[in-house]
């Protein structure tokens, strides 16, 4: 249903089948979704992004799954169908919790409540909210 | 520049006074941000939303900063420039470090853009991803 | 502030002038808003905009407060600033009560909220909603 | 298709299950859609809300109806496929004419538009637009 | 799977007939799409759609699949599935490229990407930017 | 007015200060806007979005100015106020005429709309759209 077929390795370029090789032995899984099949028609695009992608969800100053929940709180805002899906899955697989789950979606709901709430007041940052010159 | 102004203490109805106590003692500080000055204008609603923000931000499954940072994400998202302002503010007086908050960005940044390329080749959910009955 | 800057009456070219006129006449006011005045850097766009506006706002199977009051409700979801201001003032002027302004906004945050939920669950649309071919 | 799978009345707790015989009772229907039997695996998220849907959606300033097209006017502009069938279909129940809905798509697709032209001109708010201090 | 069923052109109203036809012969296809299908159950906006889409797209100083690169552009961003599909294949029967195609992908992605960044920092627009009055 | 206060050369780090240099090398001008000033907090992000913006701006299958009225499109979507200043004179620096700025907002208003009426209709995209496996 997509614009672009997902490719099997076997339509994909070389230089597309390498990068299929490099996300499954990342992530140690033979599984590859649909989502790098489809970019896989643009091999440079899908190197771009899966570089970035591996860069900046790697561990650092937050853990890979408090990244995972933001990532899902962004994709759910977007009304990315696919990347709810995917990231989801992606935080359970990272250990999730049921009541993480939950709590993670209490807190989205209430955020696009007071979002709404302030963008119909159209209420004006306070300086103390604003950094110095 | 708000749709309605800010009210002080004094302007606000016993009801919406009280809640602004509320908020006071809650926080531990006599500074009220212009959010629930101008929400006091409606003291129900202003009482809904600070009641159910109380609930959900508490500390459960999910700590404080995370949840604070999630608000971010959200907001962010939705454009919600007061939103930003005064979460992003809340994260750091939660803690939130440099390097986390160059993080949370970077993460926010990265999904916006897959999120994008999702929704440009409109890729559909592996049937993996999606709960069975 | 804008992109381009707002069209005195003087400044404007004659056929941005007349509409200008137009919109006078039609709100029985002197007073022209800043949109139309920026916006009549481009009078075809101009003349397009506003005579569709008309046709859409005009009394019908809704009225003109109910039309404005769903109006103010895309412009907030949609975050645009401007659009909030005015038409919030242009709801005040049909007649909205402070009572209605704020079950709008009830209204709005309930709809933003279950609108991230359903986003998040990504629930499926129960078959009894779908029209039948 | 959704992330978590709608429970059935056996499946659900007791205390889900509690809040669906109370949708059933409040709409005087057996049906109780999806939206609600996934938000089961979260009693206390599914409690909280149907609870403030009641307070916000009740006869007030606003009819129902008006409430419901308002409602609408958000999902469609969220994009949230789930929440317009759902609640087009509410309007539809509450009485909205084929002539009501036709108005209704019509000032959401001139907001929209203006929307769009507002954002790309970044007009700012008239000073006559903003509430005073 | 819509809010409304696409309508034949049997079922259809003679005015909305009358423009099935229209479409028909602007685009020398027996092909109409079921965009107007469904719209047709209110002629008068699907005239009115119609007519300045017309309008709009029309060469003039950009051309038709810069025009439809730009249209991708927005129904990306603003996450809507149908348009997507509906304007990806009108762009290509106007001679997009795949390489086009990559690269109008690639920056729609970069966009989102610093839309998020320009939002999670609130920048405040640079003076030289701005028009003076 | 940012979250953040944007750095002047004095005040970033070496790293960012290097990247401010090859910012106003590229652009032929001393001027460098505060949306890396402030990026300049996180040289590591500052530095991965200046490379990629650099690669997917080039002049490639579609021309630079195409690619800057598209990036324009998507930041007058999201509503990125910043972003719609700071591209809006890109594109004006690249040549956009005046009469293609009235276009490039004619054609964003249009999908806009469009965008709105495919949401509240939810109309299915017709098989002929979609990529065969």
């Amino acid at each position: 249903m997509a614009v672009l077929h997902p490719l099997t390795d076997a339509a994909a370029t070389p230089e597309a089948r390498a990068i299929l090789d490099e996300i499954r032995a990342a992530r140690k899984s033979d599984f590859v979704n649909d989502f790098w099949r489809v970019l896989a028609h643009d091999p440079a695009l899908m190197r771009a992004t899966w570089e970035r992608l591996q860069v900046v969800m790697a561990p650092g100053a937050l853990d890979p799954l408090v990244k995972e929940m933001i990532y899902v709180a962004v994709s759910v805002t977007n009304g990315c169908s696919y990347c709810v899906h995917s990231h989801t899955a992606a935080a359970k697989a990272k250990g999730m919790t049921e009541a993480q789950h939950g709590e993670l979606m209490a807190v989205i709901a209430m955020a696009a409540q007071t979002n709404a709430l302030a963008n119909a007041l159209q209420v004006e940052a306070d300086p103390v909210f604003r950094a110095e010159r």
